[in-house]
């Protein structure tokens, strides 16, 4: 027997269930599931995902048997609804659509209205009694179908749409500016003039057999699988090429017949606050692709939306559908336990459910929605935790505009225009009208930009991302700019209709005022505002409460969500977080932001404030041991006095304080101007520091005289620090203060260099504590950031009491890249897919991570109870933190603002990894 | 009971055998060894080098039972002898003397004449009756003891020897000049004088009781295994400082006692030629020191070897005893298989040997002796193998003065003076008079020194192993300078007389010629000559042999023991050896040296040559595909017809072509000048190509944009260089001669680097093999040089047809060290014993060889019969050879001149893992 291809849904004869996700695609699935529910669902079948590998495999050919079961199939729904794909006087009209196992909006191809041609019209006409109606399917049909299947498209980039051109023509002809004031009669000469443009410029009949239509339209939903914008979109969202599309066929439901018919979409709350309230969009008389583009301006589905709004709701228009509504909306939340986006129609007075699927939504909504449902008893915590995507806490961390300075900018009369609070946040930039563009200002570093158009489509989405802001002129809360700029955690303003944007000028018009490309514009995308300029941002709310401890917590229900998230994710994780700081002021942050320690402390940092910069270089610059003592010496007391400072902040938690790193000639100057200046302050001629500055530089500093390299060379540069260490220990221990004291040596590749710096440490260690008279606990261990020191990691950890990873150098060394001189080629790599991810965001778990894991294996051979960390970047990045929980990492460290997220996702791959 | 710490031998009461060395020591088992052989020795016992260790550990304390064997033993040779320690009528003395594992000559110290004080001096007076003697025997006792117990040095630098100027003073008193012009009565004066001195400088009475100058003794030579000089010499030869040394005690023979005693060392062969002919050197009425500190001119010990010197030898003198030594040299030989090095003392007519170990040799002499020792049936030829040093065919293969030069600097009196040829081979370099000089200049990259003494210690070690020659004074073929320089491979002319040197004001007069410090002489090693100013170089013999097919191999003796150990290794020996070679007469050259293929063809390298560096910069420079495609379209002839001639030349062998590797900037001009000249060339502006090769500069070009990184973003140059290859393939093959070609990306990290490339190499391939209407063979196959290619070798493999470690950069990623930079502290590394090796020479087999075993364990995984080779320069280097061999590569490429060495080491490595 064959294998099931095909699988029916609704009219009481479902087969599939969300189950089937993987199989039957996100809407297969959710359309059987509905169905499931009794909730009214249009009935049809659904093509598996595994058709799409077998297409792309053969070459476009289907398996055997798939056929006979799409014939099956159809003649079920032919049944069920009583008319029939091509009859003349009931005929069936069908819509095809993509259903991928990830929701892909917008993305791949859609065919509605299909099974007209010039027999089936006649049925159609009779069977709704509206002649117009009947012709507007058929020309969108045709147009529709000569596109996506038959492939007429414009060929050029500035090219117009040929079916455009036509439909223009005829409206000019016709002296008529809209497309709904065309008869049935201009309609029916446009199908007949869209037929003869495909034959003319394609050389193909349009297709007569309904049967003919149906295969060629899943076809090219199979092949828009692969299409650019499908492949670009994959790329961002990390979505498998291998997975494949199913294809739904559906029975047409019309919310264009007429005005007791409808369309709207909706989220069972609202997805840009979480607030637990209905939310949606409709428009009366029209087909669910006028809502999604944003030509028409939508309606608010209630009164709570509504506002001040002129415009009628559904709530107040058809009050029984809106109740239908509402129960349908605690049914799906019931059953799936999350947030729902749902497509509807109203035919002729009649409900019908086409889509369900989870909710695109905020990261504040993501937060809010699953700390509500906890608290209502849809999900357990643990299921909160792992809906959470860790990077959506920025959108309650990220900084907003200081509201001081957004008033001044409003006095000032600033505020250029109101639009849709689309993407939560703040967001300043150059104005770039065009997605290439932006994309190619982002490569060359340009980091702030608003991406402003009339509206977005699949093709912008590449410049999206490199945008740090997105303004349209046209669409609502569910256009394409909304949905794509939520998911992304971009701050978006959509449907700003005062803008008057002229793409060949390069410029918009907003009044009389002109803002041409490269000008500075803000947009706040939690209150829909454009305002001319930069505007100063401040901490978030969430930030505010949590650094300011005059605030009271209990007064801010964002604060409130992010502190409930935060201590479950706590109670959750075994994975320790500490933090990458070297100031004191950032201490405080990171221990507001949960960190338990500091896993980096740089103490070159150190070395660049005020005048201290100037005992550095003279003990760079001395010729002999006794003249860099003597520099040592002044640079003593004041490490001595930082660390002070932290180790009181730190209060008892660890502090990994790491000895000096950088190549020395990164502190000299290089310019003639500050060489002259120094060569005075230290009184020597410009000709020797010249010299002796030129005999520092390196030919690949990377690769150069740095890390411990320095100390084993110089002992007496350690030992200041070791000194400088202890010194504030014990100091901070008299005070009555805990203190745990690290010392990490870096860029060791042989045992033998730590051993050295360690008898260096240990010497200091014991002279300074004795000299103090109290007892001290410290370790000493090193960084694991060359490849020889993750290979001989069981030498290593004989001498070694912790390790720490860095994983920046080790992902350089491990790669032989340069993050200084990657973007020639690291950027092309990723694009061609050499590499799925740049490899410093995400560490490179197939290459650098077997070197991780190699090293932890060997060092917890030698010592069983070995503590390991991380504190390369990677450990602020959710993949790479799930990778350090699965490979046994006792820590990561990461910036104070990654640590929230650091928790977040510690407590995902406990849960993933339990 | 006790473990047995002391051996005695001789007198027939032997307890240790050769078979014991690690225990006694390579002095103490040969004179166990020699006893057992009834060879006459003077008894005495060996402490073992287990008490070596056991000293340092404890602080110089001795185990429990080492005391009581001592004296035990001691008894033995008393009772042996019939005289007895401190014996005021019949005193035994003793000498104290160290003996490693391995021969460190000179470097430890040694007690002579121990056992005298102011009462045996009468017994000795009264046994050997001889005042004057037994005076001198005690002044050199009480100053060898002062100097080496007690540690009355020079305390500076320059400071003269406290004894001496005693003895110089006393000479000066008594108005003579010579030592021995001293009466008994000066010379008991001396002691008292000595004695004195040693109570002033250092508060200590110079010990009367024997048994505490026996233990005094026994502790200085412990001690000394750890001076700076034999530390440095351990370093040197790789010779691991746990493994401590023996000390021998031992009855004094004298060489002293009058003209019917003489000492001399002989070899049982001729050590600087290898010819099977007994050599050596004596002094009648001399302690053995005399002969090899080189203050007398030594006699030959016979007729053949003093040719026309007027001296005696002792074979005209002393018949018997020579015939006696003759029967030795038989019976050592015999026994030992091997060049044996022995000291031996005549004591009033008696043969006393001393001391028998195997004989430091030239290069060329470790060659005959055991091609020699193979023919007379004394060795297998896999011990052959196993004896030879690969380092010591360089003497074989380094460069000697051309003849017509040599003749016309003679002709133009350049001949300075003429010495012993005591280390064979050419030198010239500047003069140098001191050895910390000679480093200092080394590491500074003064390629070509001589260093020139008027003797050289063990001090100057470093300095002659900086120096490209050495040139001494005074001294014998025996020497220190004679001795080290054939050990190290050096040049050497010794003992020449006609040398003035004047060390302050550093020169030296050779007749009325004035050579200062820096001018350059040049020296004949193998006929002792010294010239003055350069003289060319020419090929070896064996080179001459080996290159120039119109000379007789028959005709030379040394060509034919070098192909007499070529053929043997070549049967031995499982790993193949190719060369690395980018040029048509590198490759005849490397063919002569019995390479079996190219390992490693840098196609780079082509384009320095001629005008082909235009078209490369073109190519560089240009702003588009097309304009690279011209540049390209130009080089692929050149290229192509480069393939020809080492296609032609390799004539079936395989050949490894590497596609582009250095980053782009490398081709390009940076002076302004050239850019202006470049500029012009091309027809742009200097302003822009200024600008152009600015963005091509890299922070760390070592992990920038080279390697595949180039041919991934430009394919076109990957797809020029196959085209070229394919090309020259094709038509090679036509000719009817075969050809291999392999095809090596450079630098791939990541499979689908590889995967890409090799799409591009075998789609060219297909096309031109194709067009040419044949039949070839090729593959492609990937350096493995970044760690991470090395641990996802597996996957690698997948694609890869055939890995080439390349481990310069293996070895530098690795390390996260840079070859370039690495001078600051690379060198401190080695000398603090961080590193035990230039991980850039020796292949580091604990971190970066690890990761080689893991890739050829992958890579095997996934391909079982992968060809895997290394091509990096440690494919030259015998240590790395041996692992390469031991890790089962199939090959490994070196340089031309490597590849004798190679196939030798690869030998020695099949026979150790047999």
């Amino acid at each position: 027997m064959a294998k099931k291809y095909v699988y029916f849904f609704g009219a009481g004869m479902t087969e599939g269930s969300a189950e089937m996700k993987n199989l039957l695609g996100g809407k297969g699935c959710n359309l059987a599931e509905m169905a499931n529910l009794g909730i009214p669902v249009p009935p049809g079948f659904t093509i598996t995902t595994e058709i799409c590998s077998e297409y792309y495999e053969n070459n476009g050919a289907y398996p055997e048997g798939l056929k006979t079961q799409v014939e099956k199939n159809l003649a079920k729904m032919e049944a069920t609804i009583g008319a029939k794909l091509g009859d003349a006087e009931n005929p069936l009209l069908v819509s095809i659509r993509s259903g991928a196992r990830a929701s892909m909006p917008g993305m791949m191809d859609t065919v509605l209205n299909l099974g007209l041609n010039n027999t089936t019209i006649k049925g159609i006409i009779q069977q709704s009694g509206d002649e117009r109606f009947a012709y507007d399917c058929y020309r969108r049909f045709v147009q529709m179908y000569g596109d996506v299947v038959l492939g007429l498209k414009p060929v050029e980039k500035d090219e117009r749409d040929p079916f455009e051109i036509i439909l223009e023509a005829k409206k000019e002809k016709k002296g008529v500016s809209l497309d709904n004031e065309l008869s049935s009669e201009d309609l029916r000469e446009l199908v007949a003039e869209f037929k003869l443009e495909i034959k003319e410029r394609l050389g193909i009949d349009f297709p007569e057999d309904p049967v003919e239509q149906l295969w060629g339209a899943i076809g090219a939903v199979f092949g828009s699988w692969n299409n650019d914008r499908a492949i670009a979109y994959r790329e961002l969202n990390n979505i498998p090429g291998h997975w494949g599309t199913a294809v739904n066929v559906q029975a047409m439901v019309y919310g264009n017949m007429g005005e007791d018919s409808g369309t709207g979409v909706a989220f069972t709350r609202n997805p840009a606050t979480g607030e637990n309230v209905f939310f949606g969009e409709y428009l009366m008389n029209a087909q669910g692709e006028d809502v999604v583009a944003g030509i028409r301006t939508p309606r608010p589905i209630n009164k709570v939306q509504k506002g001040e709004s002129p415009l009628p709701s559904l709530e107040e228009e058809m009050p029984d559908i809106y109740r239908e509504l509402i129960d349908i909306r605690k049914n799906l939340e019931e059953h799936f336990r999350d947030l729902q986006d749902v497509e509807f129609t109203i035919q002729k007075g009649r409900l019908w459910m086409l889509q369900t699927r989870s909710g695109k939504r905020t990261g504040f909504a993501a937060l809010r929605i699953a700390v509500e449902m906890v608290r209502e008893g849809l999900i357990e915590k643990e299921e909160a935790i792992m809906r959470i995507d860790p990077e959506q806490l920025n959108q309650l961390l990220n900084p907003v505009f200081s509201t001081d300075e957004k008033n001044k900018a409003i006095a000032e009369g600033r505020l250029l225009a109101k639009g849709l609070n689309a993407g939560p946040g703040a967001a300043c930039g150059k104005v770039v009208f065009n997605a290439a563009d932006a994309e190619e200002l982002a490569n060359k570093g340009e980091g702030n930009l608003i991406l402003v158009r009339i509206e977005t489509s699949p093709e912008d989405i590449r410049g999206m991302n490199a945008a740090s802001g997105i303004l349209t002129a046209r669409g609502g809360m569910t256009s394409h700019a909304a949905l794509v700029a939520r998911q992304m955690g971009k701050v978006c303003v959509a449907g700003c209709g005062a803008l008057d944007i002229d793409y060949t000028a390069q410029e918009m018009k907003v009044g009389d005022r002109i803002i041409k490309n490269g000008d500075y514009i803000s947009i706040d995308g939690t209150l829909g505002e454009v305002l001319l300029g930069e505007i100063k941002t401040t901490p978030s709310e969430t930030l505010r409460v949590l650094l300011d401890k005059t605030l009271r917590p209990e007064e801010s229900l964002i604060y409130q969500i992010y502190a409930e998230i935060m201590s479950w994710a706590d109670e959750i994780r075994t994975l320790g977080v500490r933090t990458n700081a070297d100031e004191p002021n950032q201490v405080d942050n990171a221990i507001s932001f949960g960190a338990g320690g500091i896993g980096l402390c740089r103490t070159e940092h150190m070395f660049f404030e005020g005048d201290r910069i100037d005992s550095i270089r003279e003990m760079i610059l001395a010729d002999d041991i006794a003249g860099r003592e003597k520099a040592l010496s002044k640079l003593m007391p004041m490490q001595r006095d930082d660390f002070i400072g932290i180790f009181r902040l730190m209060n008892g938690m660890p502090v990994t304080i790491r000895t000096l790193d950088p190549p020395l000639h990164e502190f000299l100057p290089h310019s003639p101007k500050e060489i002259g200046a120094l060569a005075e302050k230290i009184g020597t001629s410009r000709e020797k520091l010249t010299s002796k500055i030129a005999s520092l530089e390196e030919t690949n500093p990377m690769l150069g005289h740095r890390g411990c390299r320095l100390g084993i060379v110089y002992p007496e540069i350690t030992g200041m620090q070791a000194r400088a260490i202890f010194e504030a220990a014990c100091q901070v221990a008299k005070e009555g203060i805990k203190v745990l004291p690290e010392v990490m040596i870096p860029l060791v590749g042989h045992v033998k260099e730590l051993m050295m710096q360690k008898e260096v440490v240990d010497r200091v260690a014991k002279e300074v504590i004795e000299a103090h008279g109290i007892e001290l606990d410290y370790l000493v261990g090193t960084m694991i950031e060359l490849p020889r020191a993750a290979i001989t990691a069981d030498e290593i950890a004989q001498v070694a009491e912790f390790f720490s990873f860095g994983t920046n150098d080790l992902t350089q060394m491990t790669f032989g890249l340069s993050r200084d001189d990657a973007g020639k080629f690291l950027p092309y790599y990723i694009t061609e897919e050499i590499l799925e991810n740049d490899p410093f965001q995400q560490l490179d778990q197939g290459g650098v991570g077997k070197l991780v894991d190699m090293a932890v294996q060997l060092g917890r051979k030698t010592k069983p109870t070995l503590k390991i960390g991380i504190c390369g970047e990677h450990g602020g990045d959710p993949s790479s933190i799930e990778f350090c929980h699965k490979v046994g990492l006792d820590y990561v460290s990461c910036s104070p603002y990654r640590v929230p997220i650091a928790r977040l996702a510690a407590a995902r791959a406990a849960l993933k990894y339990k």
